[in-house]
Order: structure tokens, then C-alpha cells, then sequence
């Protein structure tokens, strides 16, 4: 398993004890039942200062890590060069590569391709890379038959970089987010969409999310280098290669979802939230990225207290945000827009103690696990999302026979558009509407319209995503 | 003949006369032999309050007029109403439809598709697409069989509308900008983007300048409408009908450039240019469009005189800028950020009366022209633009053997980027480069490439343009 981030994080307490720090996430629970049944190495970059004294005394290689149930996995930490990662991680993944797949780039104005980010790549995110690789390699050849899983577009060059040396590895690599059409690779200089594409047709198998990405992708690849493409079998053919392309979208796993929901903060945060809400609730849980689409929901929320003055007072739109990569400019800039255009919708509709926009900047994962169960309505309206976990968390636990008003640009559209409001994402008047449409519903409609959604997570669950995986890994060995 | 803006516009004299203003402009200066040779009525709206007025004087049905070179055409000026017009041309057609089929929206935060966009759609748009579409069926029922030629995206809707009342109409369509691909064309909800694609695929004939956008276009009709794509044959069948999708990249007119050459204005301005001309002159030529990227020139420029002091004192970027569209908040935006980097590189590097950039914001044809012939290197680094013809005009005239420097998004890069030196508009890095590459290049090579270029004009020139998409009609017929 190779990602930039680990399932843990090591950190020292006041008294100066090593804290292991067990992520969450989405990743991580994926992985669960896999680590429980495979031999699993774990290949992740060393992100805090401890992560990278733990790298040093194992001198770079694996070490034995326990999973959160007790199994056992090895871990590998890569410890990058400080100044390479700062450009890898904060110019060329984000919010370069994030935003140019998620078509984010306001192009008359943004992005320069410069001397800042030519230097974030080539002494930034090719050396990242290459420290994969090496990572890869050395595992490689302890264990020839591993099968290698990449993880997302902090590792576009490392396959490439292993197949050279490693003709025979078996590689395979998820991408979470977007593959954006041939015309919006052109933000980036021919030899960088070039080499992005090259790396990773160096993989046996290409996943992503949806049917939508997979094509884009395809199609992508013919245009930027020349690769041959069966649509048919779903493959693509390159330097005499040939790679499997699948669309496989990740799901939930029950199981957790059920446990989370009588935690004991879950419950804590559910009474809080079940304290203060008025007679209607409208959640919506997301990063404070500017892909989520924040700032035009809160519009829309307007326009419909606008249109429907007898909710007011009577409903509040519950938005938990966690703040996210506040490190580039571009994200504080949004963050700051979210906040402003709150307090302009609170300041012109609030009265006697109710708040339109209730705005929480925080991360809280009991938090929002309550307000899934709490909600009346979600909103999840993203600009463009690769696939959207909390459209699928949500109603899995929602209690309320809540509606999900559901971007036609998330990757989950795809599944569950059919039993969602869907609304485009740039349509503040279409969001209005479909906010007054869910919280009008009939209730028999609504119901049937969770069960539908609930059914359909059950079926396609984390463990039949995982199994997906190894399947087509069996099919091109 | 069919477009938003006619051949002529009429205004009034201070002494009270009627004044006929004759445009030029490449789609005029297209179709002059087409109405030496054929009867032609031309169907523009009434832009002026003068055309109104004539408008009304012939109840809106056409009169005779005559061309520059006294040719009869017939001319028809559909008289909309001021605020539908206001709508469908200030909100619809510009910025939206200009900014999204050029990649330029920042879809953080712009565009909303809110209650103003739709009221612009619906009581601006589709009006005056009705009233093209009324004029339409009003002289093919005077003329059956004639051919009807519409001209770019203020027309999507006219073709569906004259086809649902006269089925048997022969039309055909040529759009100017960009088609960009399927995702971008969500940044509107679907019911309008729907709307576009069924109103263009009414046509006969749908023409693009470049390969590029006809691919764009043929996929995004399977997509969007689920047409049935011929790649091979390059038609679209969609409800029953087939349109055959070309493209013909539009030419110069070299008898008509040649005459400008020796134009007393133009070599007046020639004399003033040459006064004031350092040993090195980069030219662009532009409106003042977000999409033509004028900032990151003047940021590339500056980037070159960093590296090449020697060159200081020796070398002015003279940018000839037509104002454009400046009741668009988002234009008059752009002209300030143009304004501001000009001065900023100025005061960085001017010197003893040496000004690095010389920036004329104005309309001057005369001007322009003679600048085509002074400059060493042209610089034409669009973000997207559907051909450019200034790449092509420039170079046809140019008398120092100067250099092409072009961007790869432009659509005349498929058929000049053979002999230009090739730029991605985001990279400034990449045309501070080319800049040099462009100033340094050894003699006999520049001449070269600029005799290349222009026998390639010579070949591909506005005649063979024309009776392309007249023998385009012919097949389809």
C-alpha cells in the first residue's frame, strides 16, 4: 500500500512519551479487512517531525505497526527532503494538480506556471516520487510477488519510476479525485501533462471513481500521448504496455457506520445538536475547500428564505467544516469568503435567538456523525468531486427520512442520483428550489427514496470495493 | 447571411444626416466575394439607435444597401427589444457563453447561475433568438431555396426554431470560438446546455475552425444530448436528423492585405512606429480580453529582460490593445490588471526614456497594420482563442522577417505552429524563453519560417474558406 499519508502519525506527549496517532478517513477504513487478511506493507510519506525520528531509527526501512483491531502490518516511512516536500505537497499537488482536476483554475488571472512551480516540480515532486520508488523497489525485491497499490496524484511519476527499474512489478493505483478532459490538462506545459500521463500508464490497472472519470481519462490519453484505446475493453495501450482502466466507487462499511452510531460522543453531540435545532435541519459536512461549493449554498439557502419567509425561524442550515490546507493562499481566501457570506445571510435574516447559518469551523467527527443522523435535508453540491463519502455516511445513518440534494458534478451522482435531488452545482436558483422540494417532500417519498439509498450502500459496500480491487488484479496477472 | 452584428451600423451626422459606418472585421471582409457573386440578404440585429430607426422606416423587412465595392445586397435589421437585448448580449453571450466556451470561468466563485442569468436567458436569449428566427422564415419563404448561413454563439437557439416552422430550410453554421469538452460545458445546469447543443444540431451544417474544436463538438453531442457520433464521417444524427460537422480554419484576404501595405494611413503610422522603435520590437495585438492573456505576457516579458540585461534599452513590447466589451464588469476588471502590469514593468525596468512596454489602449486599424510589419517577434499567447487572425494577418505583412511566437490553444496553431515557436499561454517561464529564442534566432531560419507561413496563407487563403463551405453545402444537398 503506498500513500502520502499513513494510517498512523507519531507525535511526542508534554511528558515526552511517543504518541501514536491512529488516523481515520476513508483510506484507512477501506484498508481495514484487507490488513486483516493480507501481508500488508504500508509505504507513506513521514509527515510530522516524530514520523521522521521514528523513519530515522529504522533507518529508512519497515518496521511492525499494528492496525487499529490489532492486526499486524509493516509500516515504511519516507522521510523527504523538508524543502521537496514543502513544494510538492503545498505548489504541485495542491493547489495545482487539486484544482486543475477539479476545474478550479480561474484561467484569465491563475495559475502562472513560473520559476516557483517549475522549481516545485522538478526539485519538489519528482524527488517525492522518486523516494516512492525507492521505497517501492526495496520491497520489490523483498518480496517479488507483492502486488503494489498507489494511491491518488501525489504519486503521478512513481510507477513509471518503478516499472524502469522493476519491468515485472505489479502495480495497480487508485485515483480519488477527477480526471479532468484533454483541454483542461493544457493549464500545465506539454512535458508535465505529458509525464503525468506516462507515469501512470506505467501501472497494470488505473481505478477511479466513476464511469464519467474513467472515460475522461481514456480519452485523455489518447489526445496527450498518443496512447492506443480499446473504450470496448476498457484499455489502454502505451510504450508497448497495455493498462486496465476500471471505474470502481468506493463505499461505506456498515459495520463502522453502525458502531459510530451509538458511540457515546456521537450521542453526547446528538443531544446538543437535537437541543438547538428548530423545526427543520439542513447539514451539510465537508473540507473548507473551495471545490465543496460552500459559499453558493449558503446563497441559495438565502434565496429560499427569500422565497419561503413562513421558514423563517423554522429552519437552520448546519454547516460543519473543517478547515483544510490553511497553508495556501487559495484556501484561506475561501475560507474567509464562507465566513463572510455567512454572517451576511445571518445578518439579514436572523432574529430572536435563530441563526439561518449555523457555521462551525472545526473538525469534529462526533459532531458530524450526530448531524448525519439529525439532518432533514443534506446538502452536498460540490463544484466537482471525485467521488463524495459523506452523500454515501450520511443517509446510511440518517433518522429522520432526510432528503440528499446531490451535485450532478459528485462522483456519487452517478449511484445515487436516482434517489437524490440532483441539482447543478453553479445553480443557486436550482438549489433554492431543491431545498424547498426536500423539505416538502411527502413523507412515504422520502422514505422510499433512503431505504433506496440504503440498500444500494449495502450492496456496494467497502468490502465489495476491496474485492473489486483484487479481482482485477487477478484478471491482468 | 445571419449575425448579431451587420456589415454596416447607422448613426447621425451632427448636422443631422444619416451616416452609414462600413465595418471591417474578419467575417465582413470573409464574405465579400461571396456577395460580388451571390445574392446575398444579410440578417444582423439593429445595433444603433440610427439602425432602429431604419429598422422601423422598413416596417423590419429588408432594403437594398450596397458594399464597399458597390455590390446590391439586401439588408434586414431585426430590432429587439432594448432590455431583452441587453440581456441576451451583456449577461448571456457575454461573459457566460465567451467565458465558459474559453475555459475562463474560476468556478470557486464564479459564474451563478442565478435569477439574473435565468431571467437573461429566458426574456433576453431566446427572444432575440426568436426574432433571428422570425426574420429567418420571413425570406426563406421569399426565397425557398436559398441557404441560410448563421454566424456563432449569439444564434444557438435560431436553427431549432426556423427548423421546427420550415423543416425543408437549408442551414448551416459556422461558431468562431472554442468548443470545449463535455464536464466544462456543467457550468450551466442542463436544461440549457441541452438547449444549445439541440438548437446547433437543427443545422445542416455545423463549422468550426479547427480539428480540435469539431472533436470537442462531437463529443460533447454524445455526451450531452446522447447524438449518435459518426467520428469517421464526422456527423452527428440527433431526433431524426444528421449534421455534418466541419472544419475549415477561416484565411486573410492577401489582395486586400497587400492594398493596406502601402495604405497612406498605415504608412504614416509606419513612419511614427519606426521613430520610436528600439534596435528590437515585440508587437501583440489584441482586444483587451481576458481570454487573449495580455498579463501573463507583459509577466514573461518581464521575466526575459531579468535574465537578458544586455537587452535592456534595446527591445520594447509594443501592445496595441482595442478596448472591448467594457460594460462587462469582468472586461473592464481585466483592462485594469492590464493597466497595472504594464505600469509595473515599466517602473521596474524604464530607463533614460526607454519604456519596456508600450501599452495603446485604442482602436486603431492603421496603427496595427503598420505594426505588422515592424515587429521582430509577434506575440499571440491566448489562453483558448477559436483561430486568432492576427497570427495570420501579422505574419502576411511582417517586412523584418519577424518570429511567430504562438500559443498551442490558439486554434491557428494546428495549421501555423509548424513554423512559429510554440508557447502554453499559462507557461511564462516557457515565453520568456521563446522571446529570446524568438530576438536570437539566426537570419536565414526566420526567414524561412516566415515564408513558410506565408505560402501557407497564400494556399489556405479566405477564398478557399468560402467556396469550402459553399462545396460543404453542395454535399449536403
Amino acid at each position: 500500500m503506498v500513500a502520502n499519508r499513513g494510517p498512523v502519525s507519531y507525535a511526542r506527549s508534554p511528558s515526552g512519551e511517543r504518541i501514536t496517532r491512529r488516523g481515520g478517513g476513508g483510506l484507512v477504513t477501506a484498508l481495514r479487512s484487507l490488513v486483516a487478511h493480507h501481508e500488508v506493507t504500508w509505504i507513506a510519506s513521514a509527515l510530522s517531525d516524530e514520523d521522521r525520528v521514528v523513519a530515522e531509527e529504522h533507518e529508512g526501512d519497515a518496521f511492525d505497526e499494528t492496525w487499529r483491531d490489532d492486526s499486524p502490518y509493516r509500516l515504511r516511512l519516507v522521510a523527504h527532503e523538508p524543502r521537496a516536500f514543502g513544494g510538492f505537497y503545498n505548489v504541485v499537488a495542491n493547489p495545482t494538480l487539486w484544482f486543475l482536476q477539479h476545474y478550479m483554475w480561474g484561467l484569465a488571472y491563475a495559475p502562472d506556471v513560473d520559476v516557483g512551480l517549475r522549481d516545485a516540480w522538478f526539485n519538489g515532486y519528482v524527488p517525492v516520487n522518486e523516494g516512492f520508488a525507492n521505497a517501492i523497489v526495496a520491497e520489490i525485491d523483498r518480496r517479488p510477488d507483492a502486488a503494489v497499490f498507489l494511491h491518488d496524484y501525489h504519486l503521478y511519476l512513481t510507477p513509471k519510476l518503478v516499472r524502469e527499474r522493476r519491468p515485472g512489478a505489479r502495480l495497480t493505483h487508485f485515483i480519488h479525485i477527477p480526471w479532468p478532459e484533454t483541454d483542461y490538462w493544457h493549464v500545465l506545459p506539454a512535458h508535465l501533462r505529458v509525464a503525468i500521463h506516462e507515469g501512470v500508464l506505467a501501472n497494470d490497472i488505473l481505478g477511479l471513481h466513476t464511469h464519467r472519470w474513467r472515460h475522461n481519462f481514456l480519452r485523455a490519453c489518447a489526445d496527450i500521448v498518443g496512447a492506443e484505446v480499446d473504450h470496448a475493453a476498457s484499455t489502454v495501450t502505451h510504450d508497448g504496455r497495455t493498462t486496465l482502466v476500471t471505474s470502481h466507487p468506493i463505499g461505506v462499511d456498515p459495520a463502522e457506520l453502525e458502531e459510530l452510531r451509538n458511540d457515546a460522543s456521537v450521542l453526547e453531540q446528538e443531544r446538543l445538536i437535537a437541543a438547538r435545532r428548530p423545526e427543520f435541519l439542513i447539514v451539510r459536512v465537508d473540507r473548507t475547500d473551495p471545490s465543496k461549493n460552500v459559499v453558493r449554498g449558503f446563497r441559495a439557502f438565502a434565496l429560499y428564505l427569500d422565497r419561503h419567509p413562513e421558514m423563517l425561524g423554522r429552519v437552520t442550515l448546519l454547516a460543519l467544516l473543517d478547515p483544510s490546507r490553511q497553508d495556501i493562499p487559495e484556501y484561506t481566501e475561501y475560507l474567509a469568503a464562507i465566513e463572510r457570506e455567512a454572517r451576511s445571510v445571518n445578518e439579514r435574516f436572523q432574529r430572536d435567538g435563530w441563526l439561518p447559518v449555523d457555521l462551525q469551523i472545526a473538525d469534529n467527527f462526533a459532531q458530524s456523525i450526530a448531524a448525519y443522523k439529525q439532518y432533514d435535508a443534506l446538502l452536498v453540491n460540490p463544484v466537482f468531486d471525485g467521488l463524495n463519502l459523506v452523500s454515501k455516511e450520511a443517509p446510511f445513518l440518517n433518522e429522520r427520512d432526510g432528503v440528499l440534494i446531490l451535485s450532478e458534478n459528485a462522483g456519487s451522482h452517478e449511484e445515487l442520483g436516482e434517489w437524490a435531488l440532483t441539482v447543478n452545482p453553479f445553480d443557486i436558483d436550482g438549489q433554492a428550489e431543491a431545498i424547498n422540494a426536500a423539505l416538502t417532500m411527502e413523507g412515504g417519498e422520502r422514505k422510499r427514496r433512503l431505504e433506496a439509498l440504503r440498500a444500494c450502500m449495502r450492496e456496494h459496500d467497502l468490502a465489495a470495493w476491496v474485492a473489486a480491487q483484487l479481482a482485477d488484479l487477478d484478471r491482468v496477472s
